[in-house]
C-alpha cells in the first residue's frame, strides 16, 4: 500500500464525470492532487474549479469567452500536453464524444495510466489506442462502471475468459414496443431511471446506443470476440457486469449505482479506499435482481453497433459521429426518437469503410458521417 | 500454464464429494493422478476405485470387512501418511466430521496443498490448523462452493474486506414457522431443493447449522471478525456467496449448483481449465435472483453455530460433535427435528470451555459432547 499522493489531470471537469471525479478527489485529498483540468464552454465552473484546486494546467475550448476570472497560478496548455504531462500521473478523459480521442492517444503515447470515462476513444480507434497503450506501457483503466466491473472481475484470474455479460438497465423505455418508441419525447428520453448522466449517454441509454458502444469498447479493453459478449438487461442496476470463466464459473461486480465508485477504483488502483461518501448496499432491503434479453426490434441501435463493432474498420466512426448528431437533432426536437437508429443506419450503409484506419481516415469518416446526418435531414426540418 | 500432472490423495472417496472428485479426474486425466484413497466402510466402491485407479496409496475404516478384493498394486497406510505422502501434491479432505481433522493437521504440517471439503476440521481446531499451515507453508484451497465463492472474489484483491455475505439455499423448509417444523420427517429434511449431497449435510441445511458451520469457516479461512460475516438467504443457488470490499464494491461468484465446479477449481487453481462436463448458467432462461433474510427464531442452529465460534474455545468442537449426534438420532427417528437444535444448545449450555485448546482438549470435548446428547435424550428414547 503506498501512500503517496497520485497527481491527476481530469479532462472534462466540469461535465457529469469530470465534477464527479472531483467529488472523489474532495473526500479523498491525502490520496490524490489536482494538477490538470479541462473543460469545453462552461467557463464560470471551470473557473471555480481553478480557484479551488490552485496551481493547474488549464484548457478550456471556448476562446470567445472571457479568460477564467480568478487570478490563480495556472498554465493554459493544450488537451494533448495536459494528458502527457510529466507532472500527471493519471489522466482522467471525461471528454464527451471525438474529442476524447485525440487527447486518449497522447496520454498512450505518454505512458501515463489513463481513467478512461470517454467511450468514444475505444469505439472508434480501439485499434490504435490499444496498441500505443501495449507499446508504451500505458494502462487503460475504465471509469464505465460495466467495464469497471469486468475489470474487477478478473482481477487475479489470469487467462481469457470464456464470455462476457454486459449489463445494461434498459433505461426508461423498457419493454415499449417500436410503435410506442415513435412517440417518446425528449423530456421522457431524459428521465433514466436508475443513473444520474449527462444528456448525451442518457439518450443513448434509452436508445442502447450506449450498450452497443459498450460492447465494442470491450471488446477492445478485454481482447473479447463480439459474439463471446453479451447484453443483458438487468433494471435494478446493482450487478454491472459479469464475467464468465472457461470453467463455467461467473464472477459479478455489484454496487449502488453511483459513478463515483468506479471513478474512485480506476483512480485508487491497485489498493482500494473507504469512502464514506460511496453508497452501500443495503442487503436487509435489496431483495431481488432481474435479468431479462434485450429487444433487439425495438433498439436497434444495440445490434447497429455491434455489427459497426464486428465489421471494424472506420464504420465505429461512422457510428458514433452520426449517433452524435442524431441524438442532439432528437434533443432539439428536429427528429423523432425512433429516427436516431434510422439516421445511424442510413449512414453506416452509406460509408465507404477504410480497414485499418488511421487517425486521420478516423476523423474523416466522422466528419463524412456528421455531415450525412445532417444531409438526410435536411436543413428544412430544423 | 503448466501442464503437469497434479497428483492427488482423495481421502473419503466414496462418499458425495469423493466420488465427485473422482468424476472431475476422469473428465481431465491429463491434469490429475489419483495416488491415495480413501474411504470409511463401503469397501464395495472403494475397492472398484483401487481397480480403476491402479498404484495407489490406500486407507479403509472398517477393519472387519475383508481386504478389497482386487489384486492391485497398492499399499494400506493411515490417513495421515497418505496426507502427508511425499508422492501426494494435493489432498483432498472429504471424510466426515471430526475424522478430517488429523488427516487436514498432517497435510498442514507436510506443507501440502490441501483441497478442503470437511468443515469440521476449521470449526474444530481452526485455530491449531490454519497456524501449522501458516507455519508450514501449507495452502488451505476451499472446496465448499460458498468458500470457493468468496476465495474467487478474493482473487487479485490485496487487501482485507469489510463484509462476506454468506449465502444460503434456505433448505427444503424456508419460510417454515418452529411449530410447522416440530412434524417434518427425515424423508422431508433429506429432500434439499438444489443441491445434491451427502445426509448429514443435507440436514445441516435444513437446520441452517450447516451455515453456521460455513460462518465459523469462512471466520479462519479469510481472518474475518463474525460480526462482519453477514448469512443471506438466496433460494436459486446460483450466487455462491460474495465479498463487499472497503470503497463499497461487492464481487459475487455464481455458477450453477454442482460441486463438480469448486472441486475442480481447487485441484486446477490457479489455473482453469475447460471441462465440457460442468453446466454453464444459461442466461436465456436465468430472469431472477432473490435474497431474504435468516429467519434466526426458526432456525436456531444457525446462531448457536455463530455464538459458538465467537466463543471460540472448545464450543466449536462441542457444537460439531453434538450437531453429528443430534443429526444421527433424528435421521434415526428417535428424536424430533426441531430438538437437534435443543440437543445443541443444552450440550453447549453444560460445556466447560477450554480456550486456545490442545487437538486433545478438542478431542476430549468431542467425546464429552458425544456422549452428552446421548444422555439428554436417555436410553429410553431408541
Amino acid at each position: 500500500m503506498s501512500n503517496t499522493i497520485k497527481r491527476l489531470a481530469v479532462l472534462g471537469s466540469t461535465g457529469s464525470i469530470g465534477q464527479q471525479t472531483l467529488e472523489v478527489v474532495r473526500a479523498l485529498p491525502h490520496r490524490f492532487r489536482i494538477v490538470g483540468l479541462a473543460a469545453g464552454k462552461n467557463i464560470a465552473l471551470l473557473s471555480k474549479q481553478i480557484d479551488e484546486f490552485k496551481q493547474i494546467f488549464v484548457y478550456y475550448q471556448d476562446k470567445e469567452a472571457p479568460t477564467p476570472l480568478v487570478n490563480g497560478d495556472y498554465q493554459l496548455l493544450s488537451l494533448e500536453e495536459i494528458a502527457s504531462h510529466p507532472q500527471v500521473d493519471t489522466v482522467v478523459i471525461a471528454t464527451p464524444g471525438e474529442s476524447g480521442l485525440s487527447p486518449t492517444l497522447a496520454a498512450a503515447r505518454a505512458g501515463k495510466t489513463i481513467a478512461l470515462a470517454n467511450k468514444e476513444s475505444l469505439v472508434m480507434a480501439g485499434e490504435i489506442i490499444t496498441k500505443e497503450a501495449r507499446l508504451n506501457k500505458a494502462q487503460i483503466l475504465p471509469i464505465d462502471s460495466e467495464h469497471s466491473a469486468m475489470w474487477q472481475c478478473f482481477l487475479g484470474e489470469n487467462q481469457k475468459a470464456a464470455q462476457l455479460i454486459l449489463t445494461a438497465s434498459g433505461g426508461p423505455f423498457l419493454g415499449y414496443s417500436s410503435t410506442r418508441l415513435e412517440g417518446v419525447t425528449a423530456k421522457q428520453a431524459l428521465k433514466h431511471p436508475s443513473w444520474q448522466m449527462g444528456k448525451k449517454v442518457t439518450i443513448d441509454s434509452a436508445t442502447l446506443m450506449n450498450k452497443g458502444l459498450e460492447v465494442i469498447e470491450a471488446h477492445w479493453l478485454f481482447s473479447m470476440p463480439f459474439d463471446n459478449i453479451k447484453v443483458l438487461i438487468h433494471p435494478q442496476s446493482i450487478v454491472h457486469s459479469m464475467v464468465e470463466f472457461i470453467d463455467g464459473s461467473v464472477k459479478a461486480q455489484l454496487s449502488c449505482p453511483d459513478m463515483r465508485l468506479p471513478i474512485q477504483y480506476a483512480l485508487s488502483y491497485p489498493e482500494r479506499l473507504p469512502n464514506s461518501q460511496l453508497p452501500r448496499i443495503n442487503w436487509n432491503t435489496l431483495n431481488k435482481l432481474t435479468f431479462e434479453q434485450p429487444d433487439f426490434d425495438a433498439f436497434p441501435c444495440l445490434k447497429l453497433a455491434i455489427e459497426a463493432g464486428k465489421k471494424g474498420g472506420t464504420y465505429p466512426a461512422v457510428l458514433c459521429a452520426a449517433d452524435e448528431v442524431a441524438v442532439e437533432l432528437f434533443l432539439s426536437q428536429c427528429i423523432k426518437f425512433t429516427d436516431i437508429a434510422h439516421l445511424v443506419k442510413q449512414a453506416l450503409e452509406l460509408h465507404q469503410n477504410t480497414s485499418h484506419p488511421t487517425l486521420e481516415d478516423i476523423r474523416a469518416a466522422d466528419t463524412w458521417a456528421r455531415q450525412k446526418v445532417q444531409d438526410l435531414v435536411g436543413a428544412a426540418r430544423c
